[in-house]
């Protein structure tokens, strides 16, 4: 974990350093020259960021290793901002938040299994790959979910996708399920759980909760979300401590207007 | 580089370690659990892998900084696979190639410049994020660089995209420029070079030998490619020590076939 | 409604016919030679398609200009040829299914109103053509319409889509409103309504009641659909005689599995 | 041909008339109201309109039956009004640009042989439906038609496609053919030919013979373009009157700025 969290301060350091642990020694010489950028955007601010990021890397240790970041870039940070900003018409809202989708997605279909295997190619070479499993599916919880299954999709041509609606009822204010549709055989998938934004991650618990009903393990479920606080993704891992959780991001302010914007419903 | 090189000998470890130096904890914890899975793909190969990868790793560090590796995982490591493999489906070479594009124009999206910036949330919130400045442009080397213009289109919608072709001289067997049509400003952008597979570089030397006769500045220009030999990349940053190549294999045998099967001319 | 009807018995006559009568001269000369084609199919079978085709024409004729037929052609019963046939693997069902949907959707755009406009081309030339006007927006009906959602969003890239859920109730087996969720002014808008397959009606019926709830009145909505029974169009314009209903084919026996198929939860 | 040529004066009745011909009675209803609106466009231009359409008729009666003319709606209408307009933003163009592409490609399929066939519901009925023949390929003549690509591969997932460059030689004026590249048994197949603006017919002339040189004979080629002039389409005919060319407007200026807008190197 501690190659994600962060000492010096600014968010934009502290996140760029987080992608340059995987890259090459040129990377992280360039990232010197982008921190004394960063730098002038003030000291006003650096105490609240530093603040704000020690509680992100403080709740990642919290949390464990069932949560999982995107490995983050300046393309991912500029998405983000773009689905994070206001004056975002819907347009360019729809666009980045499926070319973020498609990251979450290219990296969720990455925690699956695979087996190694040795392919030849057409000059007769023997070449050492590997070959994913089959087996898996997507689910989508209702609506926000949803905006999530066409990236899906185009990764995985003909993946099957079940869907569950979950809703506070009126009375009891407390989540209910009004609708749910699984392929049948889901006990035996591994399952790509779709939900965009973690807010208090009630949903998502009830969500998975329906599926262990199902006779699914929560260790066989991947969330696939953009942005989570602390404490959702917390509260989900307190009550399935087995499931993976992959998230952009880990903020107290969630974007809750993701699914209005999305749809256009707002 | 030393994260990229690697010394315990297996394809797989390599590029896995490669990857999860960039990750948290808990990857790398499951990555020794993987390990023990590759180590069963047997002894004999040892060697040889343990050979191709030095050199690799090798290759690497006598190129410098100016070739970047995408970050490796087990997704990519597939893409690579079914692309390799003779054995592959015309629908699945071509579904596979553009997913494994799409990976490399996010990651070269990356690569260009770009500033902070303060974004105002739907909840009054301050967000500090990033933004990338405009001016970039694609230029495509055809026929095969082609296939890359849609994955590139569909990150940048509108994009401006030039195009090059270049042939061998049927007397002189000298690379040849037949047609080349840029953007008029291009001196002035940043531009994305397509081609997808370099075995000599020499098509890739003369297209970028065009580009700087129209002004333009190698340090100026991020080649996107799939595959490269060590040859390849060699030859084209001797040739022009400023330029970024991106790629996600260095691989002594290249799938020279990409173009014919691309467009199933084969 | 003539134009639609057909007098010479096989169904792939009725079905060309159906679409040369808007074509060239030259087309209707290539009809005929397709006719002799056809003709080989043999007259066993021909009474009992007359019989169905007459029918189809008759439901047209009953249910009056509310019900549009897609410009029936050759490709178009392909889609319906691939869609219908219980040996399409998972990928064409839905590959197909998609294409179909465009077509559809394309067709329902062109349903909505319109204005003349003038504009100037680059060299100066005044073009006389026309402005489609704002103030659309798409409603699927779950679950099996939100399959068309993604065909809407490629033609209009940031339309508004509501969703709403219909179940029959455990108890009463009524048509009870589960969830709804539409744009706020949508009473002031066109509504794309999409639902594949239309069987009985019901549930667009409840639906078209649940619109028209919120205010917006039937004449604004167009029913998208791949596939009517005569019951189910007959008895959605019974009840909303200013609904217009768009689908490709008119037949007694409906895909009722399209859902289950497309997302895979057979 | 007759259903295409016009008496009564406005282009967009003509238009219109054209596409009523092939619909059901209430929509020749509905197109009387819309006559009245258009008829507010003026007197003051009605005679050019009328001598255009004239023109544009006999042209068809002229050619005969090889040109045909997509069915036109006012969706259609919609996409070559924004396509022609100057002022329409580069985001725009391409998008809309795509969209009638893929409509054009969708009537170029459907001139393709097919066969009857039955197929098996999966409740058990027998349906009769079509089967298109394999055998086809794509060919781009470059730099525009390539634009025409993605739409073909949209609508056939492994389509076959080559590519063909042919630019005036400097010194003779004359077309001459750079590039070249088809799949080994064109000549045993039928070909899709992509070039969207038909203005002197030239370079389609020119790729057209190299074709036939490879052995292809012109009945088998189905010209794809969006646009085209009266005398581009008559020149290709005149040259080749077995070939089939497949517009969305013949008149007589061509937008021949789409070369340069769609890929920005205006």
């Amino acid at each position: 974990m501690e190659t994600i969290c962060v000492e010096n301060g600014m968010p934009c350091q502290n996140e760029n350093e987080r992608v340059n642990g995987g890259r090459q020694q040129q990377q992280q010489e360039e990232h010197a020259a982008k921190q004394v950028r960063f730098s002038s955007s003030g000291g006003e601010h650096l105490h609240e960021h530093q603040h704000e990021h020690e509680h992100a890397s403080e709740v990642l240790r919290q949390i464990g290793p069932q949560l999982k970041l995107l490995p983050l870039n300046d393309q991912i940070r500029e998405l983000q901002t773009i689905i994070r900003d206001k004056s975002t018409s819907r347009g360019d809202f729809v666009f980045c938040a499926d070319r973020l989708i498609r990251l979450v997605v290219e990296e969720g279909l990455n925690q699956l299994p695979y087996s190694e295997c040795t392919v030849t190619t057409p000059t007769g070479h023997k070449y050492e790959g590997v070959k994913f499993e089959k087996g898996n599916c997507g689910v989508s919880i209702m609506r926000s979910g949803e905006a999530m299954e066409q990236g899906l999709r185009d990764c995985c041509r003909s993946i099957r996708i079940g869907k569950i609606l979950i809703q506070s009822d009126e009375e009891t204010q407390k989540a209910k399920v009004y609708y749910a549709k699984f392929p049948p055989d889901i006990s035996r998938r591994k399952v790509l759980l779709m939900y965009p934004i973690l807010s208090t991650g009630n949903t998502v618990i009830e969500a998975v909760r329906v599926l262990t009903e199902h006779g699914l393990q929560a260790k066989h479920i991947i969330l696939l979300s953009l942005f989570s606080t602390p404490h959702g993704a917390r509260s989900i891992v307190q009550e399935f401590p087995d499931i993976t959780i992959l998230t952009t991001e880990v903020h107290p302010v969630a974007p809750t207007h993701f699914g209005q914007r999305y749809f256009g419903t707002d």
